[in-house]
C-alpha cells in the first residue's frame, strides 16, 4: 500500500535506520568487549528481535512475561525479564519455560521475595535463575552495591533448591537526566563499578556470578570501558526518539519510528493545524522537553522525505486530536486538509505501545506489518 | 480466578459501579429531555456498550473507525464517529456500512474536506451522513456558531449526491478546566446555544438538521436545560477517574475501573514502595494534578475493599515501575513485597488504552473478561 492511501494514525518503521542503529550498537559492544543483551521492551516485536539478535541463542531482555512468552515461542532461549518479579508471576514464567527451550531469568532485590518465590517454585515444581538488582544511584530499586543485603539475598537463593543465583544487574536510568557525554561517561563508570564490585563481593563469598549486567543506552554508548562487566542492556537505541535527541545521544536521522498522521482541520483563527493523532497515537510523554522545549509532543516531518517541517511540533494533545501551531497562513496551503505528515515521537517506548504493529516502509510503500506484543 | 492469584498489572472493572453510573446519566438525560449518545471512546468495549445502550438501535459515539467497526459488527446501527474525518478514512467507513446495518455518521468543519470526501465517496459509490462541527469556545476545532463557514459547509454537502447533512455537533471540552458547578452550568449554556442557534440558522436556509448534539460529561451533568438540543454525548461518566474527582464532578466511590498492581520491592532508604505498574500500566497523564496535586499518577486503594490507602499515591512512573512514597516504615509491614493494591486512574481513557480487556470483578473474583477495541 502506498503511504498516501493509508488510513491514519499508524506507526511506521524505517528498516534501514533500524539496521544502522543495530549495527552501531553491536560494534560498540564488541569494542567494549561485552555481550549486547538488547532490551526488547522498546520494540516488543519478534521481527525486530530477529534483526537485532539473529542468533536465537543470543541474549535478550524483556520487561513483561507476555514479551518473554512471545520471544520464547519464536525460539529465543536466553531471556532476562528485567523488572523485579512477584510470586503471582511465577506460574506464567514456569509455563513459558516448560513450553519452550527458554530460560526466563528473573530479578529481585528482596530476601522476603526470594522466600516467597522459593515456596511458590516448590509448589510448581519449577526452577528459576535469578539476578540480584543493584542500585547504582538511580534510587528506584535494587540493593546497595557490596552491601549486607546483597549477600543476604545471595544466601537465600543459595539455600533454595528451586532457585539459582546467576549474577547481578544494575540500571543507570538516571543517565537520562544528563546531556553531557563526559558526565554520562562518569556515570557509566559508577554503574560499571556497582555491578562489577558486587559480583566480586559475591564471588569472594563463594557464589557463582556468571552474569554481570549493566545498561541504559546512554551509558553503554559513552562508557570509557566496561571491565568486570559481562553484558550490556540497551533498548531505545533500536528506534531512538526526541527524548534521546534532546540529550545529544542521537540525531534526528537516527529516529526509525514515526507516526503517520493526517491533517483533519485548519483552525485559521487559532492559526493551527488539527491532526488525527493525539494523546493515544503519540502518548502524553513530554520527557524531551527538559532539554528541548520545542519538541512538545513531537516534531512534524514531511511524510515522504522525513525531513523536518521546520518549526512545526504537536503542541497540544487531546485523546484523538493533535494541535500544531503554524507561524503563518502559508502552511494552510502547504498542508491542506487531508494532507499527511509524520510525527517523530518524544518517547518511542510509550508511543509504540499504542499500536498493534509496525508498518515497515520501503520505497514509500508499506511493505510489511510486524506485530507488537503489548500488555502483560 | 481470585484476585489474589492474579498476575498483574491488570485492569479491573466493578460492574455495580458501572451500572450505577449508567443509571445516573440515563436519568439525567431523561430529565433534560435529550437522547443520551454515550461516547464509547472511554470503554471501547462491546460489553460495556451493551450495558449502557441495551437497545442496539440506540445512539452511540465513537472516536475511531476501529471502534465503529466493532460496534457495528455487534449490531449497533446509529454510530457517530465524532472526530473530523479525512478522505483516506472513507473506504473503511464504507466497508463498515456495507458489511453491517450501521450508519456511520461522519464529522467535518471544512468545505475543502467536503469536496475531497465527495469525490472519494463517488469513487466508492458510497453515501455518508455528516454533522458539521461547531466551536463553542474550546478553540480546538469546528466553525464559529451561525457563521458563513457553517452555511458554506451545509451548502457544499447539499450539492453532493453522496453526502447528506444530518445536523451539528459541538463539544465543550474546556469544561474540564473548571471545578465550579455554576461556571460549568454557564458553559453548558454557551455549548447549548452554539449548537441550537447554528441548527436554527441552517433550518432558516432550508437545510435539514435532525441532530443537534452537545456534550462533555461535566456540561451534561450541570446544564440548567438543553432547549434546542436533541442529544448529549458523554463518555467518562461510565467509569469516572481522578481527573473528574479533582474537579468535584464525581466521588471516589463512583470510580469503576482500577489497576490491580503488585508490590515488587521496598526502597527503605527512599521510604517508598515499588509497584509493577508504571507509565504503561497507568499512563503518564497527570491532568488531575491541577486541582488535586496529591493524586499524582493515581491513588492507592486496598485491593479488596477499594478503600483508599490514606495518603498513598503513585508519585513517579517508569515504563514498568511505579514509585509510592510512604509516610512511615509501618507500610513495609502493611504492604509486604508480593502484596496487591489497586490504583485509581488519573484519566481513565488513557489508562484503559494499555489493556486488551477488562477483568470484571464480582465477589472478589475475576468473573469475566470483556475485550477492548484499541488502535485505529
Amino acid at each position: 500500500m502506498r503511504l498516501s492511501d493509508a488510513e491514519t494514525p499508524r506507526l511506521l518503521l524505517d528498516p534501514d535506520r533500524l539496521q544502522r542503529n543495530i549495527d552501531v550498537m553491536a560494534a560498540r559492544c564488541a569494542e567494549l568487549g561485552v555481550t549486547l543483551r538488547p532490551h526488547l521492551k522498546t520494540p516488543k516485536s519478534v521481527k525486530v528481535a530477529e534483526c537485532a539478535v539473529p542468533d536465537k541463542a543470543g541474549a535478550i531482555t524483556v520487561s513483561t512475561l507476555r514479551e518473554a512468552e512471545a520471544f520464547a515461542e519464536a525460539g529465543y532461549t536466553d531471556i532476562l525479564c528485567a523488572a523485579a518479579t512477584a510470586p503471582t508471576k511465577l506460574a506464567h514464567a514456569d509455563r513459558i519455560q516448560r513450553a519452550t527451550k527458554a530460560c526466563v531469568i528473573l530479578v529481585t532485590d528482596s530476601v522476603a521475595l526470594v522466600e516467597a518465590v522459593d515456596a511458590k517454585a516448590n509448589e510448581l515444581g519449577a526452577t528459576f535463575d535469578f539476578l540480584i538488582e543493584i542500585d547504582c544511584g538511580e534510587h528506584r530499586s535494587g540493593v546497595q552495591p557490596v552491601s549486607p543485603e546483597l549477600l543476604a539475598i545471595a544466601g537465600a537463593l543459595n539455600q533454595s533448591n528451586a532457585l539459582s543465583l546467576a549474577g547481578v544487574m544494575t540500571h543507570a536510568g538516571h543517565s537520562y537526566a544528563l546531556d553531557d557525554p563526559e558526565q554520562i561517561a562518569d556515570l557509566a563508570d559508577v554503574e560499571r563499578a556497582a555491578a562489577a564490585d558486587s559480583a566480586n563481593a559475591l564471588r569472594a563469598e563463594g557464589h557463582d556470578c556468571r552474569i554481570v549486567s549493566v545498561g541504559s543506552t546512554p551509558t553503554v554508548l559513552f562508557a570509557r570501558h566496561l571491565e568486570g562487566v559481562t553484558e550490556a542492556r540497551a533498548g531505545v537505541y533500536l528506534f531512538w526518539d526526541l527524548a534521546q535527541y534532546s540529550r545529544n545521544i542521537c540525531t534526528l536521522d537516527d529516529i526509525a519510528v514515526t507516526v503517520l498522521a493526517t491533517v483533519i482541520g485548519h483552525n485559521r483563527a487559532g492559526r493551527s493545524l488539527v491532526l488525527d493523532s493525539g494523546a493515544l497515537a503519540l502518548s502524553k510523554d513530554d520527557s524531551s522537553n527538559t532539554f528541548a522545549p520545542d519538541t512538545r509532543y513531537g516534531y512534524l516531518c514531511d511524510a515522504g522525505t522525513l525531513e523536518r517541517l521546520e518549526g512545526l511540533s504537536v503542541d497540544k494533545v487531546y485523546q484523538e486530536h493533535g494541535i500544531v501551531p503554524v507561524p503563518d497562513e502559508t502552511w494552510f496551503d502547504r498542508l491542506p486538509v487531508g494532507a499527511q505528515v509524520r510525527v517523530m515521537p518524544v518517547h518511542t517506548c510509550m508511543t509504540c505501545a499504542a499500536y498493534d504493529a509496525y508498518d515497515v516502509v520501503r520505497d514509500g510503500e508499506i511493505a510489511e506489518s510486524w506485530p507488537r506484543v503489548n500488555g502483560w
